[in-house]
């Protein structure tokens, strides 16, 4: 028997169950191993022995790895685990490996963003120390867009979607009423603010929102923001903004306010900079201001992904059946952009040890001299990333996906 | 010439344009009206002469009803303005019917909320006083359902689909993490509890969210919310919970939270009823908890629209055109729900005074008796409302609206 196991980790996507779609595809076209496991919440699914045969599953259902493929969030469900170092503690390495060998495993592929690439790292470096002859390999999905050498992730161009059509809708929303008014957009990304970037898909011409960006590569200023804002309430009615929830001063730190209840066991919190930019323009101007935070939908909107992002998600999980076919270990799968017109790409593989750990931030050139804006070329990277729409199937007027009952404990 | 007006007012909603269309193709059909202008942001638009002429537009692009059906928030623009009554200055009113006669108005047609019935009541007892011709007919909208004598109202449908669909979401979501969580997601709805009540739409079996669910219309109690909680918490990892913004405890008080920024010039102001129960939970369990508000996509996500209420508004619309040219005047749309199964319906009218300044709660008897849940009459009542997609036309990987550049004030 040569059997392999699966694993999800990290936040959700709109794309990580296309990813291990994708691996299920390919197995059924090549025939290479001959059962496939799901380890369910990541690599501790492992630990506890909790396995899903995905392979019975499709022999069961065959309509099962389309319903996967357009199913958000995680399939086989997730973890925050980071493994210590074999050389302080080598027992989880080996009880590991004691599970592989006993499921007669010869690959194990980890579906995740930059933690789990840490544990493909650690995981295949045990391998090949111990002279093992199992294969990892790393599959990536981030909606944060932030992992190095690779052209961009699977789950983000799916956000950039749901959070360009929002943006749209906000729009639209927003300016039905002549009053001066300021809406402020909060968008994911803490360290890396391409999902903000992706907001500015949402113009439809010149006068359309959003009117401001702000991604957190560039220092914010209080000052100059609301410089920026003064000269576009001089011109128009209703300002739209978008800010990255990670945007900070030029000594680094972030913006928040204090969130706290009334009552005597209040307990107090920080909130967002969404908010925090709220209360400073209703301060500074006598507009209407609002703020919106852009929710957990931004990383598991099924109904909104993008057929592209799916497409590639899919491409990426055969490319790592493929390579463990020929040998591969230690690797992540990459998308290589070979060109814009058309948008073309190729599924690759960079060194795993090259990638853990590395956060890839938007580059300078993407962003406008005066930090309030993408440039053209930014525009140009995102658009082919959101192109088309998956065949959604509704069921009672509501998008039906694929129960995750497995996934509850007894 | 026989003439009339359209306006829009209130907030937006994925429908109310729907109905705009109605009015459009009806009168294409019968011919009744010559030409059919828009007055921009409401009734002001009659004050500042801001109109446009949408039987121009129909003749200018064939397929305008068909994008403007599927075009969220209001196409026409709003306002929040309350007319005075004409005992105290008859002036606005002179003003009005000075343009409805130099305009050649047989019928004015004012598509709203509960304030916009209110000024369908007034203009309507105006041209009845006077001794005017001309026709004044209401069109029910508003996402709240919280209109009196119409079984529900356009706008509701969409609302209650994307919040369901929200929720689905949210609980995939949520259930990847085997680690106790509580979510609670705040749904607009500040006096009826209609929307919030829709959550409960987004079950896919027993074991799926939302877990409580809570409305205006009972009196809401920390102490046995913390024990529902308590009970869940006993047996599952994750809960989810629907609370309306608008929960009160039993003296009417409002649950929120106080949030200000922590700089010298710091601003304060109330959080929701989420932020609230977020602080309190955190304060009473140890585990993970997070709120969600979902955000004024709810009133104008057009990508979740529901097709059964876009052909509702339509057909209101289009009941509009038939009752003015019967003469009818002073009364509202209605829908006449006559039987689940199958779902059947009549457009009907209403007499607008007794419709005005009124709200429709939720009946106790869609609630359970522990007020934490719907009853399966709520179900069998929203279960047509959020049947069917329309068809949305995406460019570039975005949905295509309709552009409301002319609704920018040079």
């Amino acid at each position: 028997m040569r059997n392999c196991i699966v694993a999800q980790s990290g936040g959700p996507t709109a794309a990580i169950n296309a990813s291990l779609a994708g691996i299920l595809e390919e197995n059924e076209r090549s025939g290479y191993f001959d059962r496939i496991y799901g380890a369910l919440n990541g690599i501790t699914g492992i630990f506890d022995r909790r396995f899903l045969d995905l392979t019975a599953k499709m022999d069961d259902d065959p309509a099962f790895t389309k319903k996967l493929a357009i199913t958000p969030a995680m399939y086989l469900g997730s973890c925050r685990y980071k493994l210590t170092a074999d050389t302080e503690d080598a027992s989880v390495y080996e009880d590991i490996f004691s599970v592989f060998e006993e499921m007669e495993i010869d690959s194990f592929f980890y579906i995740g963003g930059n933690d789990s690439m840490d544990t493909v790292l650690k995981i295949s470096a045990y391998a090949k120390k111990t002279g093992s002859s199992i294969k990892v390999l790393g599959i990536p999905k981030t909606i944060d867009n932030d992992l190095m050498h690779t052209d961009h992730t699977p789950g983000f161009g799916s956000a950039a979607k749901y959070i360009a059509a929002s943006l749209r809708e906000v729009w639209h929303d927003t300016m039905i009423y002549h009053v001066k008014s300021v809406t402020i957009v909060e968008i994911m990304g803490r360290d890396a603010g391409w999902l903000t970037a992706a907001s500015a898909l949402a113009r439809e011409d010149e006068t359309t929102a959003p009117h401001l960006i702000y991604l957190p590569e560039k220092p914010f200023s209080v000052p100059k923001f609301l410089n920026d804002l003064h000269q576009l309430l001089d011109n128009q009615d209703n300002v739209v903004v978008a800010v990255s929830e990670g945007i900070r001063d030029k000594d680094g730190n972030y913006l928040s306010a204090g969130v706290s209840t009334s009552d005597t066991f209040g307990h107090s919190q920080l909130s967002g900079a969404g908010k925090a930019l709220e209360l400073l323009v209703k301060e500074a101007f006598r507009v209407k201001v609002r703020s919106i935070e852009v929710n957990i939908l931004q990383r598991c909107a099924g109904h909104m992904a993008s057929k592209m992002d799916l497409t590639e998600a899919a491409a990426l999980g055969a490319h790592a059946v493929k390579c463990a076919s020929e040998g591969l270990s230690g690797h992540m799968m990459i998308i290589d952009r070979l060109g814009n017109e058309p948008y073309t790409t190729q599924m690759a593989t960079y060194p795993i040890e090259k990638i853990a750990n590395g956060v890839r931030s938007v580059p300078l050139s993407f962003i406008n001299e005066e930090g309030n804006d993408v440039t053209g070329e930014m525009l140009a990277y995102l658009r082919p990333l959101i192109e088309g729409e998956p065949k959604i199937s509704y069921k009672d007027g509501l998008p039906e996906y694929l129960s995750v009952r497995h996934l509850i404990k007894r």
